[in-house]
């Protein structure tokens, strides 16, 4: 894996005030969650089924698909790390930026690696077996249309297309192609329940695909990799009778406005993003200093970007967190770009 | 994984009276680890530390080494998966009969396979790498004294003894060779919180060896295969002043009460052993029958061993419970086995 992934927060906890580095989205409806959970503690007397038959029959029913097209998974990482086994030594061409694990999964299983930045890039001559690209994308925010995936789908049936929507669920107006494994063999689509409810310590993704496909990654799906409580959990979510949205709602607008205020501070380019979360990149300093700069003096954690591959060392991604504290942020952040790169601080004469 | 294996519950959990089958202990004395658990609920609010710092040093404590010399894994299962990866396509020697993960984890990383009844059957010529026993071993309890594990390491320095140790805690007088992975870098110790604490469910175990070979394996370790509340289980037991004992006394008292009782009966052969679960044999019948009838007629479930390599269609396991309860399996047990072979309930004439 790569350094300072995920919401790593051993060491800096006195320091912080709040967390703009990860994009999980703290939703404030999921309370119920963890209360329900509490109650379900005694399962962890017993092993956790092996096959996750309920989970995986209420994915079914969720996604109109039968349970045979259905895998899950410690996280969706889990996920990547399974396809990249199942399909070891085979080529992979990844959409950059990208989450790491899909390179890092894919390397250790020893694949031939492509990295480009455009699905439209890869021609019939691009040596890909199989293509992974997250929709919407961390740490961009990009977001592609079921039209471009299923054109994409069409035009490449010897492909097979892993679409992580670990995020969409955070994507305004994002629309799934889950249902469509039915329809395309050669798609794979990846999910989490982590994102939404805000649960990322409790570990529980999955992976719908065609049943041969499903077979092939079982057969390299050591037994109890996921714990009982998040099997619970997942159960749980698929029985609420709604998803929790006005907060969610709110948080895409705040993640909006906070892109068109950072967009303002000179210095600062923004990549809009219709998710909670974008990229931003600084034009004289580095992601580095800055985010010493906003951790040490306002208690602000940013997630350093530069070691995302494609990227340079002035890329940042944040999270968009409530009204005030984003207010806050955005002083800070002026505060500590005036000390970085006072130059950029007045219009040149 | 084979069929049948674990305490996989699911489409019987009505007919079921008591659990012979699985060899977890339902030590009555954890109930706080349950109480505190619930306690910690929104750790999983955020991701695991995908280092599991704070539980890898309580563990280098315990045993007097340092953690570098500590992996801590998804169950000891994700410890047999990890060493097959990290060591694949060499070869491996399972003393049998076995925990049938070992095998599935080689299996799956391509090892060639060897297999032996008794590690002294192993000379220079038997082509081994890596060399995997329990200890006390699953199905049959058998178990090896410290002395005779560094006598095989000493005389093969150049082969890997893999020592599973997850039930060591549940084995009378048993000595863990946990503090010896420093003086032998062949040495590699899997351990688990599981079946002590009676907690399958949460998933968390670990591993000890030198620190090359511990690199090796995070080089194979997916993040976050850990979830937050197993660490804080895992945290939880290893500071609780003492182990929980008289439960385990007891209950290991009545495991060898119930082996000679069962010893007692006509066309059962019964093998000791100084854990809380043994292994039997019926000479005239099937541990499928018997489970059967025990299962529909007495609420009773055994575990047929007839799929662990080197046994038999006879072979069953079964795990001590309390008193009362063993008492009553004793009575269906006789009458089961009336029923399924009349003729050896009377003596030859």
């Amino acid at each position: 894996m790569i350094n300072g992934h995920g919401n790593n927060l051993q060491g800096i906890q006195h320091l912080l005030k709040a967390d703009f580095s990860t994009n999980v989205f703290d939703n404030p409806q999921t309370d119920g969650l963890l209360d329900y959970l509490q109650t379900q503690m005694p399962t962890i007397r017993n092993y956790p089924d092996p096959e996750c038959r309920i989970l995986r029959k209420k994915l079914a029913t969720t996604f109109h698909i039968s349970p045979e097209q259905v895998l899950v998974t410690n996280g969706s990482t889990e996920a990547f790390y399974l396809l990249a086994h199942a399909f070891q030594q085979q080529c992979s061409a990844i959409r950059t930026p990208a989450f790491a694990e899909y390179e890092d999964a894919c390397t250790l299983y020893q694949h031939q690696l492509v990295f480009v930045g455009d699905l439209n890039v890869l021609n019939s001559s691009t040596p890909a077996d199989l293509v992974w690209i997250g929709n919407p994308n961390n740490p961009d925010g990009r977001y592609h249309n079921p039209q471009e995936l299923i054109a994409f789908l069409e035009q490449n049936p010897q492909r097979l297309l892993v679409v992580d929507e670990a995020y969409i669920d955070l994507c305004e107006g994002a629309e799934s192609v889950a249902p469509l494994v039915s329809q395309y063999p050669n798609l794979v689509v990846i999910k989490s329940f982590t994102k939404l409810f805000a649960i990322p310590g409790i570990r529980i993704g999955y992976l719908l695909a065609h049943p041969s496909i499903i077979q092939r990654l079982q057969a390299c799906h050591m037994p109890w990799a996921v714990n009982a409580l998040a099997l619970k959990a997942g159960e749980y979510i698929l029985d609420l009778p709604e998803k929790p949205s006005a907060a969610l709602r709110q948080r895409l607008d705040e993640s909006k406005r906070l892109q068109t205020e950072l967009a303002r501070i000179p210095g600062l380019r923004v990549s809009p993003s219709p998710t909670n979360y974008f990229l931003s990149e600084l034009q004289q300093t580095t992601a580095a200093e800055l985010k010493k700069q906003l951790l040490e003096k306002h208690g602000f954690l940013i997630r350093d970007a530069s070691n995302f591959r494609g990227l340079g060392p002035g890329h940042f991604r944040i999270a968009a967190q409530n009204e005030t504290i984003n207010n806050e942020f955005i002083a800070a952040l002026r505060a500590s770009i005036n000390v970085l790169q006072p130059c950029l601080s007045y219009p040149s004469l």
